[in-house]
C-alpha cells in the first residue's frame, strides 16, 4: 500500500459522498476528522464511528494536521474555501475532490494554490437519489468508477496516491483522464442524459398520462428526479463541452425527425440496427 | 363472467404475446387454437399445453370454429390477412388485436370487415427484450396496462368482452381511450422514449466510452436494442402523432439549450424543479 494508514485524512463536507468516504477509509485505520456544516452530521458520523474527530467550525489545529484533504463541496464552495483557508493547510498537504467537472475547477484551484501543496483532481462516479451522512455506506463505490484527472502540475507520487485512495474506496475501475477528455465524457454518459431526462419530463404536460405508463418512460426519466442547485452549478461549468455534446444529439434526432417525414424505413432501420449494436458494447460485464 | 368459457378462441401468430395470451387463457379452461408460421411454435405450444390445436396452415375448419379471434401479428400483416380471410371467419366472430398504433389499423379494419364479425381493437402494453412463444409467460400481463380502443362502429357487447379479455389476461389496469387519444399518449410514453434511446445511442461514436458509462446512461438507452422491423413500421403508421411529439421534445431542449448558453441558472433550476415534481406522478404506486 503507497498509502499510510497513519496518515490524517480529513474530509470537508460530510454528506452522502464524504461520509462514504469516511466509512470506507475508516476500515483501513487511518485517522478521520471532518469539517462539516450542520453538527447533527457530526454527531451520527461520531456515533457510528465513521470519524475520530469533526466540527462545524474552521478548526486550525484540525485543517493543520490534515495529510490529505477530501472536498466533498459543491464546486463553487469548494473554490471558495480553497481562496480563504488555504494558509490553514499543512505544508506538503495532498488535497483532492469529488466534482463531477474538472477543467472548469482543476486549473482554477491549481493556478491559485499555494507551492507547497498540491491538488489532484478525482471524481468517484457514484451517487444516490438521497443525500446526507445518513445515507452514506460503503457498498456505494462497488461496481462504479474512479477517474482521476491529473494535469501538467501534478506529481507521479500524487497521481498514484490518488489513484491508490480510489481502490482503498472500493471503486471497480480507478483510471487517469485529462480534464478535457473527463468533461467530454461526462458531458456525454451524463450531463447529456439528465438533459434529456428533464426535457421529457417536462416537455409535454398532459394530464393522465402517468396512468398508461410503462417501463421504458420511467427508465429514461428516474434522473428527472434532479438537485437543481448541483446540476445547474454542473451543467454552467461544463457548459462548452455539454453544449457540444447536446448538439450532437439535436442533429442526430432532426435526422430522424427527417426519415420519419420521408417514411425511409431503410434508413430508420439502418440507425436502429446501429442502436442495437451499439448498446450491446454497454451492457454490464 | 361475461365471456363463456365454452367459447373457442383462435390466436393468429403464435410468438410472445400470442403465446402470452395462450398461456393465461388456457388457465379458464378456454378452448384455444392458433395459426402460426413456424411449426416449431406449435409443437411447444402443444407440448406445454397452451393450445389444443395449431397448425401452420390456413385452416378452414379451426377458423370457421373460432368465436373469439386475436391478432398478434406484425400491423401490415394482420391488415393483410384479414384483407385475403375474412370470408373464412365464423359469422358473429369477435376479433381484436395487439397493435400498437390504432388510428391507422382500426378504422381501416373496421370499413374493410364484413358486417357479421366485429373488430374491437385492443393493445396490451406489455412485452419483453426477447421473442417467441418460448419465452412466453402468464406474469408478463401482472401489473401492466391494457387499453381497448372502440370507435362509433363498437356494440357495448364486444367493448365489455375485450375489457374482460384484458381482466382475464392478468392486466392490472383495464381502460378506454378513443383511438386518437392512445396513438398521441404512446406517442409520447412510448414511441418519444425510443426514438430518444436510439438518438442517445447512436450520436456519438466516440470509443471506449463503455468504460466510464454509469447507471443513468444505461437506464436511457435500455430500449436502445430495438427490434427494427417492427418499430420502423410502428412509427410510420403513427406518423403524425410521433412527430408532434418529437417537435414538443425539441423545443423543449432547445430552449434547455437557450438557458444553458445564456448560463440562466433560475429557468435552468425552475426547469428541473418542474422536472423533479412531475416524476413524482409516474412513480409506480
Amino acid at each position: 500500500m503507497i498509502v499510510d494508514v497513519r496518515k490524517k485524512i480529513l474530509i470537508v463536507g460530510l454528506g452522502l459522498l464524504g461520509g462514504s468516504y469516511a466509512r470506507a477509509l475508516k476500515r483501513f485505520g487511518f485517522h478521520i476528522s471532518a469539517i462539516t456544516k450542520e453538527q447533527s452530521s457530526i454527531d451520527y458520523a461520531l456515533k457510528e464511528k465513521l470519524i475520530d474527530e469533526g466540527t462545524t467550525e474552521l478548526d486550525e489545529r484540525i485543517i493543520g494536521e490534515a495529510d490529505i484533504v477530501v472536498f466533498a463541496l459543491y464546486p463553487h464552495i469548494f473554490i471558495d474555501w480553497i481562496e480563504k483557508n488555504q494558509h490553514l493547510l499543512k505544508s506538503g498537504a495532498l488535497i483532492t475532490d469529488v466534482t463531477g467537472v474538472k477543467c472548469s475547477i482543476v486549473y482554477k484551484v491549481q493556478q491559485m494554490l499555494r507551492d507547497d501543496v498540491e491538488f489532484i483532481a478525482a471524481h468517484p462516479m457514484a451517487g444516490r437519489e438521497v443525500s446526507g451522512v445518513e445515507n452514506s455506506t460503503d457498498q456505494m463505490f462497488v461496481g462504479a468508477n474512479y477517474i482521476v484527472t491529473p494535469t501538467d502540475k501534478n506529481t507521479p507520487e500524487a497521481i498514484n496516491t490518488c489513484l491508490e485512495l480510489g481502490k482503498l474506496l472500493g471503486f471497480m475501475n480507478v483510471s487517469t483522464l485529462s480534464p478535457e477528455e473527463h468533461d467530454e465524457m461526462i458531458g456525454f454518459l451524463s450531463q447529456l442524459t439528465h438533459c434529456i431526462a428533464i426535457t421529457l419530463m417536462t416537455c409535454n404536460d398532459k394530464e393522465n398520462m402517468e396512468k398508461y405508463t410503462g417501463d421504458s418512460f420511467r427508465d429514461l426519466t428516474r434522473i428527472a428526479r434532479i438537485n437543481d442547485l448541483m446540476w445547474s452549478e454542473l451543467f454552467i461549468k461544463n457548459k462548452a463541452a455539454l453544449l457540444h455534446q447536446m448538439n450532437l444529439f439535436i442533429d442526430k434526432f432532426n435526422e430522424l425527425k427527417s426519415m420519419l417525414e420521408n417514411e425511409d424505413t431503410d434508413s430508420m432501420r439502418q440507425m436502429m440496427r446501429h442502436s442495437t449494436e451499439r448498446r450491446a458494447l454497454f451492457d454490464k460485464k
